[in-house]
């Protein structure tokens, strides 16, 4: 056994919390809010499993195990809210618009085009509410279509 | 209407009536409502197959079979409203708020994190709107959480 | 765009381009448009792949492999926008309503119930906007029920 | 046996047991006989609700029928028995094997490559026991490989 | 919180080895064992959340909840092995073959036909390994059927 | 062979042999020359969209592709052949052992338990046959497990 079940599960549960906040920010700290009053003790595993366990070991960059979610979560196809948390958590771990744009893409080849098209705009409603057009008028691989048709989706 | 739910096909759907009124309650009427101008026989097959033929057979009770459901549809992740539905019916048959979160919970070992996440929230708003705050401030498994803090999901 | 759609590529972007909008339609248009400023890419690539390579082969008509794909989407559940472009792309060619109620239907048997209601669900929605009550009083399969009861859904 | 196949039930018995036997053939006649001794019960639903109410209604044909089935089946993705039993039910009812071979590579562009190969080596397996090299060597789409290179797949 | 996460991880490992071994019995050493030169601490998990965690929690019978695992394990339909182990599962806790069979029938309504014959079989060779005809020739729902044909399935 | 392959497509053609046999090596060929007699068509694709479209796109390293596609595969759970594939690939492009076992176990926050467990045994199948226990007993993440236990899976 390594190192990581040594420390007590209340340092899992730390260990979690701050796995969780440096990956999801602000989204994964409002799924933790909703469990409150239906199922506290799910947020608890929340931490301690996928973040204080699994998220907190070294053999994976951060940055890769999002492009491994992000994969999963498209091509599973019935998991938009958490893809949308995880598409925000790829930009904060140091993936850009385009590299996570790609990852979507190629899940046409493993999951069609219906499951990657879903994944596309789900990328989209995150990449517009975090670089909002006024500040930041390049959008994801079309410098040219800052102003997008209106209803188009 | 076909004839097969003509002599003993009739008392298939007479059957498959009173079991999916007994189980589903108004949402079942809501559903079998919203089918009579697009598939009128699909609410006869409704009402004869799942109920008439399944629900209705002896070697489970339908807390049991009610289990087995919300278990199933939690975990397959795509039909959102009939485990709304069925949530509500295992509260018709006698499973608590408690032992539905349960079954919920454990889907997370068997489909991940996202199904038992989006299941969930699926009970929330059913135990929501059927305990409303007011007449009944427990919520399932956390006493001091009557008032949830808004917009958190 | 990158280079592959230049000669031979240039062909089967137009043919792509010829097939969508003989099958899709409208709806085909905005999915294109939507892509248009988070992956221009990957709409080349859905008008070259799916209709400019599949959809354009001789071996099927149009008919059949709408069959096919409205049968898939609806068995696989999460993908709801497009099984409501594919039932629209069924009636462009020459599906009728009743084929498109049997078709969904029928993946009861294969893929469940809520696969197959959450299916004609969609359909009901497709044939309101494409069939209103004022112009055409008769829904498919029941020609009494042109009033449905209101949300009944 | 219980009471529902007494009178009408009787007839949809009967005539699933004719649709059956019509569509899958042999194949349907093992999976029934391979249910005698864990489930009798469901060969008789089997009997009544796929064949005798869904595949016995006038609406589709039956070779648009297997369309759809192959269809889903291939899309899927967990169903290979079945998809085996409808690749030849397919056969049965009308459909070619160039035919059979578009619904499925069709389903690469909604479920992905992976499902479409993996329905495209059932259907190998079928074709292959079906229609052996020495009595038909010419193979879907591909006159000249009439000896497939040992153990590729 | 509560008070399950208050003992350290060595105790969550010893409750889950406990747990599985009730629960799983032999197979699920035999999971353990083979885990151990691929990654060891995917063991150790498999101990600490399925069954430190999740299954010793005191709101659901293990009856209960082999129901639930059953039941998503045969909707899921691509984890035939897991399902085969929980089938023996179910058996260790108390559930008899006939509730089992009742169980996995039901999820022909919500998965369709495929994924309920494929776990009727799966269970159907659980049933046959663990009560082999010659000292109980009484199979599950079916008194006179000991010798199933060769080859049936 | 239809005419889409004849000037630019031929350099798809082309671009996506040559990504084919650098990323899937002899694995790919064999699933090519499986196509062979069944859909030649298919292979095509294969080579022309996946590997010349998408895998040949420069926003993303292929190390970074097979993270995506190895985490996509062990999620969705029915494509065991093309998931042990893409292990394969993934050590031909750079991931070790080590990585790609982080990759699926961490599969079991998203798609389950089952689902990574069936990943891990995959992995541990083509690991075995990669680097045989006589020339490198050391196996991923166990240095003295280089003997497994007969039939532990």
């Amino acid at each position: 056994m390594t190192s990581q079940s040594m420390s007590d599960g209340e340092s899992r549960l730390a260990r979690g919390r701050r796995a969780l906040a440096e990956i999801d920010g602000e989204a994964g700290h409002a799924v933790v809010a909703a469990l409150a009053d239906i199922a506290p003790d799910f947020a608890t595993y929340l931490f301690e499993f996928p973040f204080g366990d699994i998220y907190s070991r070294p053999g994976l960059t951060l940055r890769d195990r999002e492009i491994a979610t992000i994969a999963a979560l498209t091509a599973m196809g019935h998991a938009a809210p958490q893809l949308r948390v995880h598409i925000e958590a790829g930009l904060n771990v140091g993936l850009t618009r385009e590299e996570i744009t790609e990852i979507i893409m190629q899940m046409a080849v493993y999951a069609g085009f219906p499951a990657a098209l879903n994944g596309l705009f789900a990328a989209k409603e995150v990449f517009g509410r975090r670089f909002p057009p006024a500040q930041d008028g390049v959008s994801a691989g079309s410098p040219a279509s800052a102003s997008p048709p209106p209803g188009a989706t």
